[in-house]
């Protein structure tokens, strides 16, 4: 604590998640200025079919 | 934003989700009256054995 | 369960999020089908210095 | 409702979810004074990549 | 990291939040096998008029 | 989408939620490549004895 939980499509590359977990961190340590072991970061990686944007679904929007 | 967030167990068919987005959205749109590309709904399923209802998991109940 | 979390900016009055709490639930019980006691929707209400969209404070825009 | 949401690394067995299920649930029980019923408990598993604490991955952690 | 979120309606006494924490690390400890430091434990108290169960405010539930 | 949320203890001024908001928006720009409008930040600020670190509120921590 501090908790920061990302929510977004599929990443593809872990070097993606550890710049993302890196420089979120970062934010938040100059925010908090607590102990930087302090700090998790969670990614939620969610399926295209599972998440919808003004009421469609993300997997829908992309066949089209 | 705004966010809606959807915790259930897993769904079987898109029909399904893709109905639950849009009606969600809907509801959403009329309370808050945004531009509807504004409205975020993510849905998460969750394995049976990983939620408990009344102390039990669902897994185990149905076993029963 | 299933649980639905809305997140957004404050809603005017009761009214509304009596709507929305019955239109969500409404929506969760078509795509579920279980005894309708069984849903929870919680309503956030975030203060506009609290939420960020495009990188920018929603209470910034605002003055512009 | 209530509801408790538990962030973690994978949990090995069902024997530990079902004992954490429980005992959260029996915490939350002394605390509110709800049916039991009405308690729900959601365990998350996040893989190693997806999280990190002091800006580091918990992936890359393990392998040093 | 691991976290607990618990939601639920307003708790009177400080004292009972002490012993819901106290408890739910407890259980988590059990499970996970980190060190006590590394569990974080949030309370989240909404207001009656916020949260629905079954497509109903509890703050219209309690006037009938 | 994607969108973060950040849970910690008050921010003291919106100096910094700004900061935070952007810089987080920043880091996610970078993961994800979507236009700048579609990032979504929340920040959540909790009261120090609704969250308990190693087992113990926050709230009590700081009289020691």
């Amino acid at each position: 604590m501090p908790n920061a939980y990302i929510d977004g499509p599929k990443i593809e590359s872990v070097e993606i998640k550890r710049a993302l977990v890196k420089e979120v961190t970062d934010a938040m340590e100059k925010a908090y200025k607590f102990p930087r072991q302090a700090y998790v970061v969670t990614i939620t990686e969610n399926p295209s079919e599972n998440v919808g944007v003004g009421g469609e679904l993300i997997a829908d929007r992309r066949k089209k």
